[in-house]
């Protein structure tokens, strides 16, 4: 129910959060996110076209949350790649139903509705540590350290 | 968040649902749900293999539910054509995440369970009158008379 590009779009934004407002490459998103190379690049253009992330060229440039991720939720990343499709009208394109809809896309609708309340209230920041201490993508090491997801040695289940 | 699969399957259901018990022959149903030949016949199938609905050939075959609506739910539709993909284990195959999802896919699987609830507590037959009295897919006319789909004058938006 939430697309692979959506699922990718979060995987960048809560590992970019957890970074600590530094610069992080492509080549370094990729390794932690696991995201394969060419599509990182489309989900990460995506992101910049909503300003959710901004990207630098150069030396010590990169990728960086352009928003707090105090101020985003899992649903503002979700809307801005692969937004959730309320539905507004009947899709059978009814004319008996162009003034209220059906009882079963009704019922559609309301289950978008609470996909929307769930994914909403919650903020990036409160996803950035679990309730038993694990933090996302952890298992590239510390990710504060500048640099290292690059230089790490690769884990055995690492391709 | 539905996809078409579901929304095509849900579509059938609920207007057999509201067939009171008639067999209906594929034509009937794809002029009254908008389904295409091709991919109506593909859905009939999933919902055949399902043992949700039943084709009988012949003068007056046609697909009848094998499930009374009032024990049918649109989770269980959906289940059978395109299930809900609730995430059970890291996405990314973290060891370290292998005894328990990070924050973020917790989320995102809380939202699955949110739907899942939402849609497995209606009842198909919940959907067959709505609350202005109006029934699912009511412009191609009385639909509890037999045959009558097929002959009926096509409406102006119909193709």
């Amino acid at each position: 129910m939430i697309s692979q590009t959506a699922e990718y779009a979060l995987r960048i934004v809560v590992w970019l959060a957890s970074q600590g407002g530094e610069a992080r490459t492509t080549q370094q998103i990729a390794k932690a996110t696991k995201i394969p190379a060419g599509y990182l690049s489309k989900v990460l253009q995506n992101l910049g076209r909503s300003r959710i992330v901004i990207g630098q060229r150069g030396i010590g440039g990169g990728f960086t949350l352009s928003i707090p991720p105090e101020r985003l939720s899992p649903l503002d990343i979700i809307n801005a790649v692969d937004p959730i499709k309320r539905i507004t009208r009947c899709p059978l394109g009814l004319k008996t139903h162009a003034t209220g809809l059906c009882p079963l896309h009704l019922r559609l609708d309301e289950a978008m509705g609470l996909i929307e309340k769930g994914l909403g209230e919650t903020k990036i920041s409160d996803l950035l540590r679990g309730q038993s201490g694990g933090t996302p993508f952890c298992e590239d090491g510390p990710s504060k350290k500048r640099g290292s997801a690059g230089n790490r040695k690769a884990s055995s289940d690492h391709k």
